[in-house]
């Protein structure tokens, strides 16, 4: 297989080390990898295949000779460097939202929507994370049934902030287990032994950002504006793994037993659904791997053509990096890089 | 006002402790106040408006002379002593789910259907917590527009396990920080950093027993059997509060303005809403409180008459002993104690 050269943009962040992990575990074709951040982080090194790759600072440096780059570093790096990336000939896959919803930036989960690589125009954007778990169980339900509405809830975990909101709910675990006042400074409110029905910014219908986001964001992957999404996004104290219960509404009628077959066969999926030896998809489970697990699959008792259940994945592996990799592989598999 | 003899019954639990505190706090015109526990708690201590009383051990105990028994104990605790109580000539109002579903047997929230006292045959059963603060805040919606359908993801709080669940979460919080492995007792799963969505067994329709008692005790509360209710719900590393994520459906279309000034008016609830400021209802501001906290007030985009609500409310307090002592001022009022 043709070898390629990779940039990591936000190389030092969470999503930006699982990045480089996961290129070296599923064995991507990389010649060489260049590690991207900010001034403030340029220097430092990450370790890929047992070397170490010292940080460029992103501002003075160019993408030339670079097939691939992967942005992890959020909205501002990825609007101002990623058009200069594809200007210097590199195929961007991009993390954060500043794309996803444009018209010519394809949106892309390899397990629902692959064939969409195929109009990039050099910037592939790679969808939120909340949202990538929940359409990787959406679309076999949607190909035998017709999804018509979805009514979500999450149960988001701190490391979709980063590290340092990681850092932030263990000291405050720390200082209140010690009898002491939690400090604040990444969330609004205290994240230990709490829960915040807040992710980013609020717009003026009342919904979140994040919230929009699993709205606008399912309707371009799953190729069909006709899927009603309504969302609740909750941030929780777990450190690592999203969890989300789904109430999903079919055209069609379809049975728990059903959509388990169909699950168990999808790619990108494990069912975990045996609640009476209470197994069940759980956020700690979730951590450290690539599938989505889904589980709690039952008939909604309030909706005749009603399914509801409850889904688990590491938001910063499926969530980010394994599907930022997995968009990657298309790409090399339909000869686009 | 007349003065009556109380019993509480297991009370030296978390919802006991917490009944003992109300009665005091709301000035219930107790003359005497008897506390009654299992045999392994006996002999203990409660204190009561500044004066000790010794726990007694409900096996060899008469509830002779007791004009009002709240119960704390757990089903078993309910089922075998109740019945004795009410033939010894006590009122019980019942915080176990053993009588809630029976037809001779009222299921009282204060604000929603106080009149439903009326036709007690010596028990009342106290709802169960996650359904006491939905329906406070589902019934001036749905006397203004008539709910059809709800569809409810809770965030619970350790506390409703009780103490022994309250300490795990602490300790295994504790040893997760220090490194070392996490044990678990109470919970069939860690519960520190993670979520779990059982609460309960599992009944052959993959519904919770906990996900079935907001089903059923919602329409019977509610005094109607067409409103559709579906939930999911979830146990948090929360030590004291529950949480709600609400999708309620209407006969009518009604605003998100008018249910936040229905919500303004509703008796026992505060709304918290102004997510731009970042006020919204979180559980360790509810914690303490009697009032159920309603917020994130929306239109919903995926349904044209559809509202979307966070909540949060003590489900110690409002959930159970609150409730509890509400329900027995009620009976006071009415003359029936």
């Amino acid at each position: 297989m043709k070898k390629i050269n990779v940039a990591v943009v936000g190389a030092t962040g969470l999503v930006g080390t699982a990045m480089i992990k996961v290129l070296e575990e599923r064995n991507f074709p990389v010649d060489s990898l260049r590690a991207f951040a900010t001034s403030r982080s340029a220097g430092s090194r990450v370790l890929f295949r047992g070397s170490e790759i010292t940080v460029e600072d992103i501002e003075s440096s160019s993408f030339k000779g670079i097939h691939c780059a992967l942005f992890s570093g959020g909205e501002i790096a990825s609007t101002v460097y990623a058009p200069k990336a594809v200007s210097d000939g590199a195929v961007v896959i991009d993390n954060s939202a500043s794309f996803r919803m444009d018209r010519d930036v394809p949106l892309v989960v390899p397990e629902v929507n692959p064939a969409a690589v195929e109009g990039h125009k050099g910037i592939i954007a790679n969808p939120n994370c909340s949202t990538i778990q929940m359409v990787v169980v959406l679309k076999p339900i949607h190909d035998a049934a017709g999804v018509v509405r979805v009514v979500v809830t999450t149960f988001q975990s701190v490391a979709g902030t980063g590290k340092a909101a990681v850092e932030e709910l263990e000291s405050q675990m720390s200082d209140i287990l010690a009898g002491k006042p939690a400090h604040k400074s990444v969330y609004p409110h205290q994240i230990a032994f709490n829960v915040l029905p807040q992710i980013g910014d609020f717009e003026k219908n009342g919904y979140s950002k994040e919230e929009m986001k699993m709205i606008l964001e399912t309707q371009k992957i799953m190729g069909d504006e006709t899927i009603r999404v309504t969302a609740t996004t909750v941030r929780v104290p777990v450190k690592i793994g999203h969890s989300e219960a789904l109430n999903i509404e079919t055209r069609e009628k379809i049975t728990a037993s059903k959509v388990r077959e169909l699950l168990s066969k999808a790619p990108g999926v494990i069912v975990a659904d045996q609640p009476e030896r209470s197994i069940y998809p759980l956020p700690i489970d979730a951590a450290g791997r690539d599938e989505v697990f889904a589980g709690r699959i039952r008939e909604d008792l309030s909706c005749e053509k009603g399914i509801e259940m409850w889904i688990a994945a590491d938001n910063l592996r499926k969530g980010a990096a394994t599907n930022a990799v997995q968009i990657g592989e298309i790409l090399l598999g339909k000869g686009l890089l």
